[in-house]
């Protein structure tokens, strides 16, 4: 170990992410844009007092499987299957047409010379596309909450269609960087990616059943669980790459969703975010910032952040507008819908970093993918109350018995702290 | 990053922690035993699968920061001065009857060949020394809580002094590790030392102050002011080192006795400790079990550890005792107050560790460190039962007016946790 300097770059990242974090706050914007800010400020990019260790890799890399492994956590898989099928729906197309607006886009800026030699470039736009799929909709809760507008047709369908869009987000991520390895046919990669599936099934199913026996025998030591939970999903994640192909993060969100199913979830839940607000969620989404580097925002590339931004707003308005269209719902509600889903967040950063790291995105895409994901979040609230703005009264409250079957209390402070999960809805039991 | 094997050894290490740990919980033993057996075991030692990386030992100097920290938050300074001066004359003679002693054995063992060309033998052998001097007394509350004798004058005095010979150790530690490095005397040193507990206080005063500002204006976000503490505590870590070649540890001890004294200490000290026991202590421990190597165990060496063990029962049963003796204990006390400092733990291997990463210790006393740690605390228990057993009755049970200010509450189910703080004490209000 070779002097003393990370610890300082450790208090670095901690500090400036706190500092910016606070005026972040004051912005409303959630606190990853601050944590982002502290690794461009600190990075190369500008101050260049700090640089990407080995050590802030691994890290990272621990920080964003246990913010998936949370993500996973906190996903109720019975509150999905009452989100009803417009959600789905909503989703799906809000899903479909950025991943086809990203794609157009980086076909037109992409070439030989930004990817690298030999690269599939083809996989590259599309993988531009696939970081465009995903919503972060804690800012929108946010502001449906204060307008008063979160329990509306429209405000139900943005949650719901929110935590589905994770998912098949990650479903595209996963098949996507399985195929990177460019020697591997696609038949051969779908198969493992099925296996995996059926592998943490399986494993998580015997893991379910001994976990809840060791909880019937060992009930006073929660703290077992808390760390049996975490070699669950460092085991998953290492297999899935290891025998798979498959995404790390993807198997830590599949460990997440396994563990979500026993007893002391919401307590191991605590425990990791715990875990990732004091250490490991600042230093991944600093370590992004500290990936940017300004040579690279050439003209060509700062026309590509703006249409990015651009292509990104317009695609979820459209594609979940239009999906909302099609399940019945009104011109307003529907554009009240897209309009709820623009903002992304980490999930696009997350995506983002593992394209990189797997030679399916060159890295001077990070500096267009963080002026998205924080132009997105600057833009959604105004879009949102544009949107509302013009019905007071006119929207039809939601009845008791069609509203989601559990009453959902929207834990919207913790959802816009840094290390809460991806959409971070707390679909729990009015107390 | 090359490949995903350190989530493999991440889970490994934690795993195994845990296992061992359930191993050592039903043979009454603490789980920092557990930790060491899986380095043991899973390390160059024995099956070899695991060694030790960068990552690990970065990893690992995080969490011995943030063990010495929880320590520090977790030390009460009113409860210190109340504890009496007859706890203070045990833990003064406890530290240096066993601090001559260690060196004493060392004196005879140590050599050019094992120290190494140009290593400095009387520093060396005085260290061996300071690894004796801190007393890990969560055994023997345990114990003395089992046998209803903890509210006896011989276990009020074992509770106090071993708060205090922490401290004492933790300041022959300072002093001997500032003079490992050999170009600079011994004055410079002292004055060192000095200017940097005059700084950390300074600074310390002065975070305390903003820290209390910024509480009262922010009142509702408590992981502010547990990350704060965080960037606080690693940056008086790295300044201790980088300026006054003070070891980062107890920068950080300080730096928790700093947020002790502020209003959230209870809070930030249990997030602290969820970031340990979930992820840092394991790691940290088991790497000590990591460092072992067999060929190293010579029959010398062997011997070597057996006289460790010896000597390092009989000079705190000596010192404790005759330090009790003149403060008035009854003989029958003296012994039993000397049998409850014996057992060695956390705070043995953290010192060993530093020794090693400064020269100050060869590595070869890997092996005899941790077999004296596992050994005193599977004595420690016996001996207490032996000193107690004779006097059914004949403790006076201390008066409720002598007895320690605030009425203490042994959180013992938590002592013998790993990573809670190093005398597991939390004197706290009987709720």
């Amino acid at each position: 170990m070779e002097g003393y300097g990370f610890l300082f770059d450790l208090a670095l990242i901690l500090l400036s992410t706190k500092l910016f974090g606070l005026v972040t706050r004051k912005f409303k914007m959630p606190q990853v844009v601050g944590a982002l800010a502290a690794g461009l400020i600190l990075g190369p990019a500008m101050l260049n007092v700090l640089q990407e260790t080995d050590f802030i890799t691994k890290l990272s890399e621990v920080g964003v499987i246990v913010l998936m492994f949370t993500a996973g956590l906190e996903t109720d898989i019975q509150e999905l299957k009452n989100t009803g099928k417009a959600s789905f729906v909503i989703a799906l197309i809000g899903v479909l047409v950025p991943l086809g607006g990203g794609f157009a886009l980086a076909h037109f800026f992409n070439n030989e010379a930004i990817a690298g030699p030999g690269a599939n470039i083809f996989l590259q736009n599309i993988f531009i596309g696939i970081i465009l799929t995903a919503t972060s909709v804690s800012i929108s809760v946010e502001t449906l909450k204060e307008m008063g507008k979160l329990n509306t047709r429209a405000g139900n369908a943005i949650l719901g269609a929110a935590i589905i869009d994770d998912i098949l987000g990650i479903v595209a991520l996963t098949v996507v960087t399985s195929l990177a390895d460019s020697s591997v046919n696609i038949v051969v990669v779908l198969l493992k990616i099925v296996a995996f599936f059926i592998v943490s099934a399986g494993g998580g199913f015997l893991f379910y059943v001994l976990f809840k026996k060791f909880q019937a025998r060992y009930q006073k030591d929660m703290r077992r669980f808390v760390i049996l939970a975490f070699v669950f999903c460092l085991l998953l994640s290492y297999c899935a790459e290891q025998f798979f192909g498959v995404a790390d993060i993807t198997g830590a969100f599949i460990a997440g969703m396994v563990i979500s199913n026993t007893e002391h979830s919401k307590y191991i839940a605590a425990r990791f975010e715990t875990l990732s607000y004091i250490f490991l969620s600042p230093i991944f989404f600093a370590s992004i910032g500290l990936k940017v580097s300004l040579p690279d925002m050439t003209g060509s590339i700062i026309l590509f952040s703006v249409l990015l931004v651009i292509v990104a707003i317009l695609t979820k308005i459209v594609g979940c507008g239009f999906g909302a269209k099609m399940c019945k719902f009104t011109n307003h509600e529907s554009i009240q819908i897209g309009a709820g889903m623009v903002s992304r967040g980490e999930v696009a950063l997350i995506v983002a970093t593992k394209g990189a790291a797997l030679g399916l995105m060159s890295s001077v895409f990070f500096g267009p993918v963080i002026i998205m994901v924080v132009a997105t979040t600057i833009v959604a609230p105004i879009l949102l109350k544009l949107a509302f703005r013009n019905d007071k009264g006119g929207d039809t409250p939601v009845p008791p018995e069609d509203q989601l079957k559990t009453n959902y209390q929207v834990l919207t402070s913790n959802s816009m702290e840094l290390g809460s999960d991806m959409d971070s809805i707390r679909l729990t039991q009015n107390a």
